[in-house]
């Protein structure tokens, strides 16, 4: 295997070793990012033929799960009466109760766990907001329309696909497939003009009527809609759910007692208006997040609980191994950080804690893995980056990003409205620094501006060095100047106002603090456990199921009257009561369907424990069951009372499978086999 | 007091029996809803008298209390660094903490014990839906602008304000002052030419600018937004969750093995675009509800386990205890629905378990009540309406709704979408019946219309009995008719359709389920927790304290070390880490405050107990600390490793404060006071 991977490996190792000396040289940056491209291109072919490789029977049979899903509602497309919204689904009962399930253990592993800050914030968002944080002018794909229908396409999709059927015609001479290759790997990096002329000069048309196409523009992404009657305040569903976490950071400190660091954390939906939604819960139209923002100081990044997590070895994608034809390997996590692979310990932390979380609600430890942003993929103001990523049937997706924004956020929001994000530090030692501040002559402000003087002198108080040399400029220049608050323009004059100069012995120095972020696709999350989890019976093509551990299962057991006789039925009224008490869901299937059938259908939703009510349990006493672990299908026997609390245990990870059947005898068949 | 309210009730009884008589007379509908709102009218007095003269202490300091909520960040105003947006509200820690353990105990109560199936639907929904629910056309509210600022302004609120203005004048006359009482009176029945009319005569001005208004429009109170790239296809943030279970109803039902009766539920948020919101979390833009759609065959409205709560002794307030002027009356939920005060023991059910968890998540029994909505206060499709309300400053406020909605959901949305939304009834008597049905002639329509005769086959196959009647009279008369399906236009002739009059046993019935709809609004449950909860230590004005039950307190446990010296920390770590493990929530304090400032500081946000690590904790052997009780106040001393098992049973409800008193000593102070 590797000997057919060693080639490939080589050429990515030599453009990772030219785009380093193009960076070393200062090469342009258009240079750049060509071989930029041209590496990510090198880099999605070693992989592919890397998961080409792989043992087959470590592939799902990804249309017979879907099947199952659909089937038995785990989800389904949302209004599918009537006719259904591409990108939007509903979750039926079984995907419902999964789905709290992870999120219960989120809140378990991360905000009880880490005793971090849960708010709850609006999904509508003023404007004003996200203007700020670049989404109103970024968060946007290039679409081209069918010029008669108005069907809508996304550019770059629908170029790569038209590109591909051209190369896959026989007649495609080889330098013509090179040059089209070529336009597939550069991709992400063209502009809307070079776009439209790549449309133009491949002649592109409409897949489904051969139309001709609108020029490619840039289409928002967020769902538009206003905000109280009036129609004069544009609103947007947000498109994540962290800014909500920046805003409110003020609050959240004051809650902490003024003190770094501090996590705040936030559960909730998300939209983004895809302009091709597609791959099932993978790229969706709304979709449920969990993000978690930890603020902590600069020159502080080291995470006092990090040791917990130093002895895990994970499979970790560093940004050197990719731009040098590695794979991923594994690595114990105490070593990357200390190595510098991964940039601090609370990075780190972060990257084991999520990573124990993905391991307990399912997914498999030899199919995640992290992966590092390489310099060029990285956000112009994320200091390192990590995604979570999954191994499914569409490859590797990234299912947790897990980002060092730096000061990024905070600052830009502070920016915007003048309202100073930042934390206290006490100085050890007092530092002495020199301070520019305004100097108001608060009667001659009084006397002019009358009762709005109170504002003007709150808002000099806050001006920033840089913003009061510019002024200090215009006073002496022009004698004044003039500025916006609370939506009002005042002048002050020189006698107003002047500019001071002084050296501050400083106890307490404020800093912006820095971000870490985490962030959980959950829907992503949901897809990639469906996946890991699937099977098939030997020997029974037909029987599906879900192997979800029992802390997330959907339901914790089932309960199976053998006959519908109506002495059973006291025993499945008890079993479900005491089950409810004992908070463990469960199903009741009191249908007529054969015992094994049931099994099966309790099995295709994945739930992890069924009593079976049998003559023994009725005949004999003392009343006794069975109780069968979904996985291994064996049986053991205990008395009836005693069934929920061990189901329970089980399901709270307080017990194992292993010890119960240590503990009571393994069923073999029942003595009597109808009402004695 | 009965006698100042006996006049006011006897008005309330003379209006209650004119509007009676009026009915039987089948007296003119414009008569009757005018008798109905001075009905209303009186009645608002009547209540408003029986308010004023309750005691007072019964009454909560709201600013006091509000001001707790806002400094503690239970929740603020959305997007406060930006101004705000009036409407939006954002839950910090605490107020998130508390609403989260109310929906999981909301989970607990109905899902899990009722065996519920819970879904989870998108919040994004295509018009078409909306416009058969009634919403599009329907769901407004009527508005007037400011003609020059354009400043908007909800009409009924607007015009009340004004004319109660208006009456307050001195110079105001008895008779203009009775009239525009009158106006009062009938506000809700206004048309939208009546209110143009009466904004006219009244002379009413934009009361911020004086200007003049336009007429009164209605504004849809849903966020419009449109989904997908193409523009063309509007849809709606939900106003309510219902939506999804009716059309999830078939795959439902499916779920549930084809039998009825079976509950869905969700929890989610809907939006609405208030005009004016007001009122805190009362009226906003964006709620949490849960909503529960109980299926069930019309002829067996009959609760199984209906017995459970039919002891159960509540204050009903029955249609006719409101048109005779009588007050709410507690009353045996048994003896209510045997006596058809409560239409159906289904129905009998749903409110004996609502108000048991109404009781459970902190509000007072005694100012928790049901009221039965009054005939013409009722939509037309519902048969049955009790509001629970709540006492609060704001008067009996509506914070769950309990109807009996009928068929009306799944009828209206089977024939928007041609898709039957039916139970199957297992007849125990095989019926016979006539059915009208066409009779297609396969081969002609095969034969012109080719690959659209599966569709057209499909169709002809779902048709009613109406509607076949009627093209059968197309038949004859024009010798063919025209349908639309699966968007195409067919015609089919006399030699292709027929229609047959058959009789035929059924051994199964086709049913349409009626629903009952248990309605929660989360926001409004959470402000009557806080005003049912909040308190103010005797002798201090300062302390004020929330005694939220342990089961949804947003902490259920404080961990105050006495001292910040060293030795106490592996205290603190220790008894957080065994907490967490236990699973209780809690919050570390070990700032320098004086243990009594630090006490109230956990009072405030309502952390149910508290742990104190003293000098004798450090000192003596074995280790114990001190437990205190938010409401008594009383403190015990125990080991610190049983602690936290004891707050987890605590805040499980499995142990009560008296037993831990009775088996634990009570803690008057320590014996140490420093290291020794």
């Amino acid at each position: 295997m590797e000997e057919v991977l060693a080639p490939l490996r080589e050429a990515v190792r030599k453009q990772g070793d030219l785009l380093h000396g193009m960076r070393e040289q200062g090469s342009p940056e258009a240079d750049i990012s060509k071989a930029v491209a041209e590496l990510k291109a090198r880099k999605r072919i070693l992989e592919a033929k890397e998961l080409a490789l792989q043992p087959k029977d470590d592939t799902v049979d990804r249309s017979k799960m879907e099947d199952t899903l659909k089937r038995r509602f785990f989800y389904d497309q949302a209004f599918a009466i009537y006719g259904g919204v591409s990108g939007l689904y509903d979750f039926g009962p079984v995907g419902c109760a999964l789905k709290n399930n992870i999120l219960q253990t989120w809140r378990q592993h991360f905000i009880q766990e880490e005793q971090i800050l849960e708010i709850d914030c609006t999904m509508l968002t003023p404007e004003n907001v996200l203007k700020t944080s670049g989404h109103v002018d970024k968060f946007a794909d290039y679409m081209v329309k069918d010029a008669k229908t108005g069907e809508c396409f996304r550019a770059d999709h629908l170029l790569k696909a038209h590109l591909k059927k051209l190369i896959s015609d026989d007649k495609c001479s080889v330098e013509k497939a090179d040059e089209m290759e070529d336009v597939i790997t550069q991709m992400d990096n063209y502009s809307q003009q070079e776009l439209a002329d790549l449309f133009a000069k491949y002649n592109v048309k409409s897949p489904s009527t051969g139309n001709g196409l609108t020029p490619p523009t840039p289409f928002n992404l967020m769902f538009q809609t206003s905000i109280g009657p009036a129609g004069n305040m544009l609103g947007y569903l947000r498109p994540e759910t962290a800014q909500g976490m920046f805003l409110n950071f003020k609050r959240l400190l004051e809650f902490n007692q003024g003190k770094l660091p501090f996590g705040a954390a936030q559960i909730g939906n998300s939209f983004r208006n895809e302009i091709s939604p597609r791959s099932g819960l993978i790229r969706v139209r709304e979709f449920t997040m969990a993000e978690i923002e930890h603020f902590v100081d600069p020159t502080e990044k080291v995470h006092p609980k990090f040791s917990n997590v130093a002895d895990l070895e994970m499979l970790l994608y560093s940004s050197k191994a990719q731009t040098s034809g590695q794979s991923a390997h594994i690595m114990r996590l105490g070593d990357a950080v200390e190595q510098g692979v991964i940039n601090n310990s609370v990075l780190g932390y972060f990257i084991g804690r999520i990573y124990l979380y993905l391991i307990k609600v399912g997914l498999s430890k030899e199919k995640v893995r992290f992966r590092q942003h390489m310099e060029n993929e990285m956000a112009h103001y994320a200091c390192d980056c990590w995604d979570a990523e999954a191994k499914t049937s569409y490859g590797w997706i990234e299912i947790v990003g897990c980002a060092d924004r730096s000061c990024y956020d905070l600052t830009c929001h502070s920016r915007a409205t003048k309202v100073p994000l930042v934390a206290e530090k006490h100085l050890k030692e007092p530092k002495v620094v020199n301070v520019v501040q305004f100097e108001p002559n608060k009667g001659a402000i009084g006397k002019v501006h009358k009762k709005d003087a109170k504002a003007i002198l709150e808002f000099l108080a806050i001006c920033d060095e840089c913003y009061i040399t510019d002024q200090e400029k215009l006073l002496t220049e022009k004698g004044e100047f003039t500025f916006e608050t609370e939506g009002k323009t005042f002048s002050l004059t020189k006698d107003m106002v002047s500019v001071k100069r002084i050296q501050k012995t400083l106890h307490v120095e404020e800093i912006v603090p820095n971000v870490i972020e985490p962030s959980f696709g959950i829907g992503r999350i949901m897809h990639c456990i469906f996946e890991h989890s699937f099977g098939v019976r030997a020997g029974d093509e037909q029987r599906t199921f879900f192997s979800f551990p029992a802390t997330v299962a959907p339901f914790k057991c089932s309960v199976l009257p053998l006959s519908q006789k109506e002495e059973f039925m006291p025993f499945v009224w008890e079993l479900s009561e005491a089950l409810t008490r004992n908070g463990v869901s469960h199903k009741v299937d009191d249908s007529s369907g054969s015992i094994g059938r049931r099994y099966a259908r309790t099995d295709e939703i994945g739930v992890a424990f069924g009593i079976t009510i049998d003559f023994d349990t009725v005949n004999k006493t003392p009343h006794t069951a069975t109780l069968r672990d979904r996985d291994s299908m064996t049986q053991i026997r205990a008395e009836v009372n005693e069934l929920p609390g061990i189901v329970r245990d089980l399901a709270g990870g307080i017990l194992t499978w292993a010890e119960v059947e240590k503990k009571y005898p393994i069923f073999g068949g029942q003595e009597t086999v109808k009402k004695e």
